[in-house]
């Protein structure tokens, strides 16, 4: 017999499911886009539809003990299984995720914020694996954050900790759909490099397009890159001068960008941080790539982060 | 008998030294004016004479236990009684603390960070007592930061984390003792606002001169000091996002002029930060004051923090 959890990474394109057992070891997938403005009643349908394929694949004498459900909301610690705000998911807002799913899939669930399960996740199978002070950054429609602190997730008095996509870098700078302005995730998310390659004058539209014409040694998609590496050193000097970490791990679909950014966020960090913190840390690309918010989901729901 | 320990906090103006007990009683006090260019040969003469001060008004069979030293350096966790780079008091980097007391002062020496120790004094016994997630600002000649998390003081890998001075508020800024540029302590610290005052014209050169002319109703003094609140509050609300913790105490010798920045802190913070963690966050005035260094420190050496 095998016990699993349902771990589930609900992002902004893509529902992901894994059965994954205390080890690590995932035993089934599934996977589906996120149907566009999803309400409450299609993500429990899709949810449910979704734990049957993954179920279906499983021997026969497995046991689930768990769901573990990823999203991009603040896990309030003391939620009782309600979603938060989700910036990026408003229709799913202050919905009882729990309660829904209990009809459906009777087992306990537990909430944790997509990057907060990146950060853990890195941290029990991959590249943050045995340190113990860890700054988890995930670059991709947005930016998020998770922090792994004297060996745990930490959370924060609220569970709202780790939103390190909205330090400030430029004070009166681009509008940010949190309500302030000049935030990291306005420079550094592939939303971002999609903007600021068209505000460069390119006909390139996204992340992807901006990377390969400055792999490609187009001078201004090369430009908006280092911009990326820039801002981002800016942000993580700042970080490293405050919570001294032995890693920072960059993750998330724009660590895709890794060898064009880490260059320039060395750069910028060494220029502007202390150096016993920046001799300290290494700045590493993510291990586990997009399977590092459900590994890390499972192993809150396995009761291990 | 009491037994106490020897508290020391080291500064760029002052240095004071007190007597605590392990409930936080002072029984004895000493203060000088820290020399310019203080080498280590006069601080230890210093600090053993102000030793001898303290003592000769203790009770005749009152039993020291330690020393605890405060100073403007990060307090490397393996340093073994060694100082750092002291940026404001270059002329001590790297000096041998404990090997240099011991011939006169026979007692283990704890080393602290002097911000690390405000944090942990205000803590024990001062405004955050009770209070579990917390970022201690001390707005004095330059910005430092002490962190309280889950309880404890958070000092990172090496000792050195809580340096929130340094956090980067305009990229571009003005150029910070650190190397890099639009660091916090450039736009907050009692230097940074006799340094606004003479860029705005005035013949003001202290920030006590600045200050009481804001409350003086003289305008561009005024804009100084709201403008002081502003970058604290883009700083913080970074701070507040990353940490979701629940008070912000403001110390140091700039906490004097809390009635004109803390409405500047609060709006900026509200503006930019996300509501939870906005609304959980208290912003606290120091109740310790000058005593919060000596009393973190004290509560170091006797093995309490």
């Amino acid at each position: 017999m095998i016990e699993v959890v349902l771990a589930v990474d609900l992002g902004g394109t893509n529902i992901r499911m894994a059965a994954v057992s205390a080890d690590g070891g995932i035993h089934s997938r599934s996977r589906a886009e996120t149907p566009t403005n999803v309400s409450p009643t299609e993500l429990i349908e899709l949810t449910v539809r979704m734990a049957g394929e993954c179920c279906s694949s499983l021997p026969d004498d497995s046991k689930i003990t768990a769901v573990g459900f990823a999203s991009p909301a603040p896990a309030a610690l003391d939620s009782g299984g309600v979603l938060g705000k989700l910036p990026n998911l408003p229709t799913l807002n202050g919905m009882d995720l729990a309660a829904a799913l209990r009809s459906h899939l009777p087992y306990p669930v537990v909430l944790e914020n997509d990057a907060t399960a990146a950060a853990i996740g890195e941290h029990w199978l991959g590249a943050s694996k045995g340190f113990s002070n860890v700054i988890h950054v995930t670059l991709g429609t947005g930016v998020g954050g998770g922090l792994i602190i004297n060996g745990n997730a930490y959370r924060g008095v609220d569970g709202t900790a780790g939103e390190i996509g909205h330090i400030c870098v430029e004070p009166e700078g681009h509008p940010c759909g949190c309500g302030s302005r000049g935030c990291i995730e306005q420079y550094a998310s592939a939303t971002a490099v999609g903007r600021m390659g068209r505000e460069s004058g390119f006909f390139y539209e996204t992340a992807l397009d901006i990377y390969n014409a400055a792999k490609g040694g187009d001078p201004a998609a090369g430009s908006v890159m280092a911009n990326v590496g820039r801002y981002l050193g800016i942000m993580l000097a700042g970080l490293i001068n405050t919570l001294n970490p032995e890693m920072v791990v960059i993750g998330g679909g724009m660590a895709a960008s890794w060898d064009l950014i880490v260059g320039p966020i060395d750069t910028e960090i060494r220029q502007r941080a202390f150096s016993e913190p920046v001799n300290r840390v290494k700045i590493a690309r993510t291990l586990l790539h997009d399977d590092a918010g459900i590994l890390g989901v499972a192993c809150s729901a396995h009761g291990l982060a």
